[in-house]
């Protein structure tokens, strides 16, 4: 992270296959903003302290936002001589204003400026993300209210086994996504420090004021240790994981969009605004998007993995290896975002058949546990209680229906203490009534729940 | 995750191979104390509803108590044919008190039994692990206090670059694990929520209180979803997430005291009582020790991974896939115990070679960047004091001495603007004085924050 | 790997907690086997050699075949102090037979002698893995030889797309499991080679004779270079990495079988024996088995991504970290073969639903393709021929019946060129007879490219 | 991989979300010359079965050479519409020449073109790493030829332990990489099979010859079942395995690299053309190469995970999730090529400091275990030697110099016996004299071994 072209020092002449396999610009370009941003903060501090005049300030400033409306106007030229965005602007602005242009890097080097433009960048989208997440989670809180009473069969195993609300099915993944939420949220406010000011790896001599760049560029304070400050990386491998968790989550719901969308399930239909077809099959309909959804959380794993092995190692305090830090935070970030983004388009255009689910929770004595615990609740031991159920749901089986439609009188056929038991599918639903289960009692608590957090964050 | 032999609906007898496959008893029977534990709450409030009988809430809290005493006395008999600790430990129950320990499993099942248990482990060790680190910490803020004059080429590249403080070094150490502390107790927080009374995964129709219970156990409050609750495993991705982190900066430390112990550095000596000899070679002295602990990284990414993988796309609620959440997090919970408790020892006994580290010192001209940035506060262009340190650089190559051996003279006689600079190690350390950089000024500031951190924590 | 007791140069007694972190006798014992044998070949050598006299070598046989003996009826002494199951030989063997067992030691170290005791455990591995993977796809074509007639829908996208015979989808499983017995064997071949008699990294000034002792223990030759033969794990991350590919396939009949026992699918069940119940829903039968195939991919991708880790960046020769290469590969090797023992039980006592299949196989217009393949076939374009194709689909749903049903007359009256189409499933299978296709002929032709593979291997 | 706007079927207009999220036409563009080599085999096969005219073919021919210029002189423009290059070039084929440009995706689907496609790709980069490898392990050979008697300190655990060469160090090297050309080289041949004209899943009706395009594409034969063909990624899998090992590789000698440049060990020099300097500290010079090389270690795990991630648990037979495996690839095979092209520059390069690495061999008593290998060979137990060479280390230690340097009077003075003992570091090189070990002679030896291989593959 140190400059190539400046030591007298080299005898030969640099291969060319060096600038193509060291330089980073192709890809750190995106940190313009932060770049930029960085700089001006250091410039204005420099002068503050009385390192810089007020003409150099000024010049530093006029200088940079022509570069940066260069960049944004696609007109900045980016030479791979430069090796990285930090060198390729600070080239620019000595061109363009003089040996200003050079006083700037006073203070600093490349170590803690790389350091706090990629902290920037990452602290920026935890909060997008995070922003993302809460947007999601209205969308499910949304569903949730309008499906109450929708009931589809709770599965474990892939197997049907007690009925439940859609709203509660989508309110679990509110309850995930919110987890998700809060490690975004903790991680920003963790790594909310500061590195600028710490030079190459341990401090400087000139009369800086640390506080005051961290200040003016949104940070808490600055960091305490400047050679941990210099070749730390746990803010990104953080928001690695971070993404990396949510990825695996929104593979769940992803999973489950696919199989509710298949002909045997149809539960759902996605909406064609996000599905695909086929040129061969004209009566095929793909859940594309949840399937990539899903296929995305490899590169989210690959990308935690391929940070954590760069670190792995790694003597104090800067080393090169960890140029390597930047490409997968960028991937990370940006599929999740996309990914967000229609998965919330999906769950928003979403079709419930609400009849197909119903239907499909009259299959496999859903009903059965109830029965169980409603004997079970009148004092009668466990294992007869159980043993009651499977003679109950024998009884079903014999006259080819579902638990849940046998008669009272049929249920009393079996064990007289059976005598006021509803086996029917809503009853189920509305006397799971705990806290945190599937009653529409418990699911109004718990939307207040997730208005009350959407309120707050 | 449901009972093997209690329906009547089997109509083969199920093949020993599926024991061998399906059992967790071999490694989750490390959960007895949680699972005893979690029982005893739950009977407790089970008694306070009506719902059990004092002399059956009595017969629980003795047979139990039976229980735990034959575990820890190795009288306990596992069978695999019990498939796991729940299992195992509620048919010894029966056996013991009859009927009513069947009565305890009513309002819960084992989806809200397994995940409240390996909860409580988990968030258990989420505490010791911080305290452990809080001692490492401590361990390297004592060697700060005794080194903040030792001076050591802190290094870039594995190169000599600016003279540092061993105090310093450490101290950056210091910083990294207060995150890794952060993240624990962050994590703990996090998911200090109970998910007892979950049942298999849609609540009860039983009057419960799973406030009470929540708070027996030590627990916030109770989880919001119960469908959420019973596969989320988020608490455990997490904490392998953060031993992996912690391990990574540990196989750091690691590396460094590996290379500092070689014949060539010899900046440091691990105590005899931490390091291994040779059968062959009587004059070796091997850092087996942070050799290990920087192997081990290798597992605590390899857990990690396979906990992720294990739950991409897993469809709601519960699925057996599940079951393999355990033994990596034993496994790296375990050793991170273990890496962490002789990583203190090793750090506690270690010889600083201070001659050696001061000799390496005055190797490759380590104050260059000092003169340059006298000069530059002397208000002489950045490129012209890179120059005029240049020529000095060459003069001492010349003279076969460092640079911070010249005399003021000798810099004099390459520029005269030279006229009080002061090229040695000491003033080189000093002057570094920004907040976060190396001058003993500002590491006893530093001391200060960590004296502080350990303190309230 | 060096001794740890045998140097004078320690002054200070080594610390217990060294023994408990240092030590991998509780997982290295899995070694004992190839450890004898090992030590067996070395000593047939050296006595060969005129090193080891002909007593020496008659004593260091029965004394190690009295150990084979001590450790396989459970009478052998594990000692932590021992470090692990090499020394712990060693020494009982001295023990039993006095210095002739330190002798055994002569003209090689730990480094090659763990290097060669794990090589061949994984070599024997690779072969016993490879062929139960033989013994699994013949499950397959045994499946595939009653099925070639059994239509089921294929799927892209878990959508309903063209008629396929489940033999074909069995022998797909074939030919992926094929790959992976060649990978083992191909590994298998590739790291056929003896390390031992490498010494501690540079060879041994002892007259020894490395291609005997290769022989003796069944390898091709021994290594060229015996530093890279000492640090070399390459044979170890291999039989991981084979693992996780065979592993991966192995999730995703597990996922197919999963969804196939469905209730809405239905296509397969799972024999009882090996299904298991619920406590407390006496309906369900959970397909726990496949789950937790699946589920068992994450260890294999873990412990592959932990070795690589441990090896990453590591110097020449022998470094301690590479302690942690046996565990994971222990963990990898013991977990497949007990899952390849289920999926071929379970496979094999499948019951296959062909009338769920062959019903499920009449929604959703599978035969599509196959009407603008015809039309396609008499030369009418593709975008005119999947133009009708399209209104023969709405024709089939205005009637409420499948593609598959339209009589030809029906389909006349869409096109007058449609003049002998045949819509059915049956002709749909049978006509698809490319090379590689669903036809039963070419299942047939896949049969005999099995079976020939099996007869070879 | 099915087509996007063909259906009548779909109501609602897609969304353009849908499209910035599917479409792949932004990585997998680097296939064109794939694509349009497959297309012109399966045109050419289409026209000798009699299914394309001859002026069809013609047309294909002529249109598909013209995009093939287009793209390679920039002139073709993508659309984001397309979704992938598959479909740009099959539409703007149908622009050129008409209808015929249809016909040519008869008998084939986007599921099998794209799988040759890759397949192609994959293999071709195959063969030019392993090519690249020879070249690298000729590097590796040339420098042995120079330094059969170069002695430097070969090492365990970073401490010095036995005298060896620096030919016999390189040649380590060129072992390891040996393994990786293999693993390559039956990488290439596994998975050398033609899944062309698999089309979606099941086959075609139409009268193809696969074993035509498989042979004209330049492979082994067709693949034997459509449906595992369309759905395999084994291939790309493997080559993302076998450059994480070869990754693996790459990061210890680079390791070794940094270490050997470091200040403290001197023993190498890497090229001023191959070394980066400091803008602050003129006296620096970087190992940004190796350090980066070792860096890149981390991406190359992360993309293996990535596809093994993707790929876990998806059912038969072509899921969108696979999409998501071709990025990875590029990336690693990207990388691995331009880390091979500037590792062989860089050990080229390479200045070799003997006398450093000399003068380091005579610290540590390196010639300890030959006394102790002296006296064994004269019949005095292991147990006396290993003694009596402490002894000796000890009256080195006294006299301030190595064990190599002392006298055979100081040697006789300790014990008798050792009257003809050479200590030795040239005594000691020649006398490991054990196949594999690190004699000149047995270097020869293995120069021979590795010319042979080089010559022969």
């Amino acid at each position: 992270m140190e400059q190539k072209l400046s030591s007298g020092r080299f005898k030969e002449i640099q291969d060319e296959l060096l600038d193509k396999f060291n330089a980073s610009i192709f890809f750190d370009r995106k940190l313009y903003e932060e770049n930029i941003k960085g700089s001006l903060a250091h410039a204005k501090m420099l002068s503050n302290q009385g390192i810089l005049s007020d003409k150099e300030y000024e010049d530093i400033k006029k200088g940079l936002s022509q570069i940066k409306k260069e960049i944004e106007e696609g007109e900045f030229i980016y030479d791979i001589k430069d090796e990285d965005i930090h060198m390729s602007i600070e080239k620019r602005l000595t061109e363009i204003i003089g040996d200003a242009g050079k006083k700037l890097h006073t203070a600093r080097s490349r170590n803690d400026q790389v350091a706090v433009d990629f902290r920037m960048y990452v602290l920026k989208h935890n909060r997008i993300i995070a922003s993302k997440i809460k947007e999601l989670i209205s969308v499910f809180v949304d569903l949730a209210k309008e499906h109450k009473e929708t009931i589809l069969p709770g599965m474990t195993h892939l197997q049907h086994a007690q009925p439940i609300s859609f709203a509660f099915h989508m309110l679990a993944y509110a309850s995930m996504f919110k987890r998700d939420y809060e490690r975004f949220i903790s991680s920003y406010d963790r790594n909310n420090l500061s590195p600028l000011g710490c030079a190459a790896l341990a401090g400087t001599p000139h009369n800086i004021d640390r506080f005051a760049t961290s200040k003016e560029l949104g940070f808490k304070e600055p960091t305490i240790n400047c050679l941990d400050s210099v070749s730390d990386r746990d803010f990104a491998i953080e928001i690695l994981f971070n993404i990396a968790t949510l990825g695996m989550h929104m593979s769940r719901i992803s999973e489950e969009l696919i199989i509710w969308s298949s002909s045997e399930f149809g539960f759902v239909s996605i909406s064609d605004k996000y599905a695909t077809g086929s040129s061969i099959m004209p009566q095929k309909k793909n859940p594309d998007v949840p399937e990539l959804i899903r296929g995305k959380t490899g590169r989210y794993y690959g990308n935690l993995i391929s940070l954590l092995t760069v670190m792995k190692g790694l003597p104090l305090a800067y080393n090169k290896d960890t140029q390597e830090d930047k490409e997968g935070v960028f991937d990370s970030v940006e599929n999740i975002l996309l990914s967000l983004d229609i998965l919330i388009a999906v769950m928003k255009t979403l079709t419930i058949n609400k009849d197909k689910m119903y239907k499909a929770s009259k299959i496999g004595h859903l009903t059965a546990t109830d029965l169980a615990d409603y004997l079970a609740k009148k004092g009668i031991p466990f294992r007869e209680a159980h043993h009651i159920t499977g003679r109950a749901v024998a009884l079903a089986e014999e006259k080819g229906v579902d638990l849940s439609e046998l008669s009272l009188e049929e249920l009393k056929s079996i064990d007289s203490r059976i005598d006021d038991a509803d086996m029917s599918l809503e009853n189920s639903l509305n006397s799971r009534d705990s806290y945190g289960a599937t009653s529409p009692k418990q699911v109004e608590t718990q939307l207040e729940y997730f208005k009350e957090f959407l309120n707050e964050n």
